[in-house]
C-alpha cells in the first residue's frame, strides 16, 4: 500500500505509541490527584509539554491541551471574540481556511460580529496589504493559516504577524499541517495564537494543543474542573499529551532530513504526472507550498472516481480535504483559486509521508496515468486535442 | 499497590488496549476518507457507537462521540441554552453536580440565565418535589447528575425524567460515574441527553459520548468539519472510539456480576471502617450510592495528609474528587450536605474496582486505622471521649 493522505492522518510512529503505552495500564493515574501515581502522570504531562513547546519555540506555559485542530480553532477564535467583544466585533480571515476555522466565522456572524475573508489570488496566497487593508479600528482578530490542507500553499505568517503587532491586534494561525513539517517559530511568526494537531505529524488522533503568548487572554470554550489552567478543563488525555510530545520531539530531531526528502518525492511526482499526463495541471503555488503537498487537476475527469480507482491500486490520496470528502459541493479552496467547478471536482490531493519512497513515487506516476486514461476513455467530455 | 480511585479514573483494561491498538499504526485511516483504509476506520468507529448505544439502551444513531464528559457536559447545557434561548432561560440543576455541569452553569449565569440549584440534603438525595417546585415557564433544561463523584449516591433519575417530560423541558444526566457501573437505560430513565467518559470504566482518556435522543435539538458547541453529523467536528478519534466501545461492551457484559462483587467489597470496608476506627462516619446515603463508592470522613483528620500517609502504604485513594483535589476550597458537594468545613478537609473517598480483592480491603482498613491515630495523635483538635 502507499499511503499518500498524510493532510487527511498519518499513522502513529511506532515510537510515539511505545511512549504512550505505559500511559494506559501501569502510569494510568489522573494527573490532578495528589498521589504518586497521579504525579507520575503529571510529569509526563509537562514532558510533553515542554516537547511541544520546543518544536515551536515557545514557554512550556503557554502550550494547552486540546482534543485537537479543531478545538484549539474555536476556543482561539471564539475565546477571542468573547473576551475582546467590547473592544470589537470585527474578524479578518481568509478565503481558503480549514472548516475549523471558517464555519467558526460564520457562526460568529450569526452571532453579531464582522469578518472579512480575504482572497488568496490563483496562487492561493493571501497579500499582507489586503490584510492590512482589511484591518479598522473594530478588529479584534487576524487567523490566518500557516499552510493550506488542500494546496499546501505556505502564508506569509511573519509579515501578517508584525501588521497585527503593530496594530495591537490578536493574530492566531492554524498551524495543523506545517507543525512538524517545516519550521514553525511563534516568535518568529509573531503570532500570539497557533494551533496544532497531533495526528498530522504521526501522534494520536484526539490530542492537539493551542499555544497562547504569555499575556494573550482569551475566554475558555468549556467549563468544568479547572484542568490547563482553566482554559481548557477535562480530565487530561495522558496517553494522547504522551503520544503528541514525543511526535513533536521526533518532528523536531527530524525536520531537515524530512523536508529535504519528502521534497524530492514530491518534486519527482509533479514533474512525473506533469511530463506523462496530458492536460495535467499543478493547483496552487509552484514553490510556496508544503514539502509534502501535490495537488493536481486533470481535465475531463471526476476526482472522487480517481481516488477509488487509485485505491483499488493500493494508492490512499484525496479529492479535496477528508474533512469535505463526503460533501457534494467543490473545495472551496479550489474555487478560492479561480477553479472552474468541474476542474475542483476533478482534482486530486497526493500529501506524502517518510515513509513514502522513490519506488511508491513511480509506481503512482504510472497508476494516475492509467487511471486517468481509462477514465478519460469512457468520458463524454474528454477531448484530447484541445487546451483546458 | 491498591488503587482506589476509580471515582478519578480507571487503568484501562488490557482488553481495550488490544482492541485499540491496530488503530493507530495499521488501520489508521481517517475515518472521513473514501478508500479502504478510511472505511475501515469508519466501520470500526461505528461499531463502537453500536457498543456504547447498547449498554445504555439507546440506538447507534443517538450516540456522539466528544472527548469526555466534560464536553458532553458542555454541549447538552450550552447546547440547549443556546437552541433554546428564545424559548426561556431558566435551568435547574442540584447543589453537587460535577464542575463540568456546575461551572457551565455559573458561567450561564453570567449570560443572562438564571438557575435553580436545588438543595440535597445530608443524604446527598435531590427531591422530585423540590424539581417539581422549581420549574417555571422559562424553564428550558433540568440537568441532574445521575450518581455522584464524591459520595456516590443515586439521584432519581427516571422520576424527575417522567416530570421533566410531562412538562416538555429537555433532561439531561451526567452519567459518567454510573454507566458500567449499575444500570443505565435511556429509555426506562427519561433522559434526552446522558454524558459518558470512557476512562472512568476501564477505557482511554480522552473520549466520551453524548447521547441525545432523537428529535431532540441542542446547538453544537465546535464548529467545524461536519463530523458526528455535525453535532461534533474534528478528525474522529478512532482508537479511543474503539476502545469506548470495547468497554462498554465488557461492561455491559459482566455488569451485574460486577455489580456484586464490588458491593460486596465496599459493604466489607465501610463495616471494617466504622467498627474498628473510632468517631468514624460514612458520608452520603447508606444504601442509595454507587456499588463502588465509600466515603468516610474521620473527626480531626485532615484529608490531604491522609491521603498522602496511605499513598505511602500504598493505597490510592482521593479527598473529593480528583478534579478538585488541587483546590484549597472544600468539597462543595460534601458542604451541600451539612457537613462542617473542618469535616468536609477531613473526608476520604475510596471508590473500588473490580481488581480490588478481599485481601485489598483488609488491608485497606487496617492502613486507614494506623493512619488515623498517627495523624490523630499529632493533632492538637483530637478529643477521643467526645463525640463528634
Amino acid at each position: 500500500m502507499s499511503y499518500m493522505d498524510h493532510s487527511a492522518t498519518s499513522p502513529v510512529n511506532p515510537e510515539v505509541l511505545e511512549a504512550m503505552l505505559p500511559y494506559f495500564t501501569e502510569s494510568f493515574g489522573n494527573a490532578s490527584t495528589l498521589y504518586a501515581l497521579g504525579r507520575e502522570a503529571r510529569t509526563a504531562m509537562e514532558n510533553g509539554r515542554k516537547q511541544v513547546a520546543s518544536l515551536i519555540g515557545a514557554k512550556p506555559e503557554e502550550v494547552y491541551f486540546t482534543s485537537g485542530g479543531t478545538e484549539s480553532d474555536n476556543i482561539a477564535i471564539k475565546g477571542t471574540a468573547s473576551r475582546l467583544k467590547n473592544k470589537g466585533n470585527h474578524i479578518i480571515t481568509s478565503d481558503i481556511e480549514h472548516p475549523a476555522v471558517e464555519e467558526t466565522c460564520k457562526y460568529l456572524e450569526k452571532n453579531g460580529y464582522t469578518v472579512t475573508y480575504l482572497p488568496v489570488g490563483e496562487e492561493g496566497i493571501v497579500k499582507v496589504s489586503d490584510v492590512e487593508e482589511a484591518i479598522t479600528d473594530k478588529t479584534i482578530l487576524i487567523t490566518v493559516m500557516h499552510a493550506n490542507n488542500e494546496i499546501g500553499t505556505i502564508q506569509p505568517i511573519k509579515e501578517i504577524g508584525a501588521l497585527a503587532r503593530e496594530k495591537g491586534i490578536y493574530f492566531h494561525t492554524d498551524a495543523v499541517q506545517s507543525v512538524g513539517k517545516i519550521p514553525v517559530n511563534v516568535e518568529d511568526m509573531n503570532v500570539d495564537m497557533l494551533s496544532i494537531s497531533a495526528h498530522k505529524l504521526y501522534g494520536p488522533k484526539g490530542i492537539g494543543a493551542l499555544y497562547i503568548k504569555k499575556g494573550v487572554r482569551v475566554d475558555p470554550l468549556l467549563h468544568g474542573g479547572g484542568h490547563e489552567r482553566g482554559m481548557r478543563p477535562g480530565t487530561e488525555n495522558v496517553p494522547g499529551i504522551v503520544g503528541l510530545g514525543k511526535a513533536c520531539q521526533i518532528a523536531e530531531e527530524n525536520l531537515e532530513k524530512n523536508m529535504e526528502y519528502v521534497s524530492s518525492l514530491r518534486d519527482r511526482l509533479i514533474k512525473g504526472v506533469l511530463e506523462t499526463i496530458e492536460q495535467s495541471y499543478l493547483n496552487g503555488h509552484p514553490t510556496k507550498r508544503l514539502p509534502n503537498n501535490a495537488n493536481f487537476r486533470f481535465s475531463s475527469i471526476e476526482g472522487e472516481s480517481l481516488v477509488l480507482q487509485l485505491d483499488a491500486k493500493g494508492i490512499n490520496a484525496s479529492t479535496g480535504s477528508a474533512c469535505s470528502s463526503k460533501k457534494l459541493e467543490p473545495s472551496h479552496v479550489l474555487m478560492a483559486i479561480g477553479l472552474k467547478e468541474v476542474d475542483a471536482h476533478g482534482s486530486l490531493r497526493i500529501s506524502l509521508g517518510t515513509e513514502n519512497t522513490t519506488e511508491d513515487i513511480d509506481y503512482t506516476i504510472t497508476a494516475i496515468g492509467e487511471v486517468v486514461e481509462r477514465l478519460r476513455s469512457m468520458s463524454p467530455l474528454w477531448c484530447p486535442a484541445k487546451e483546458n
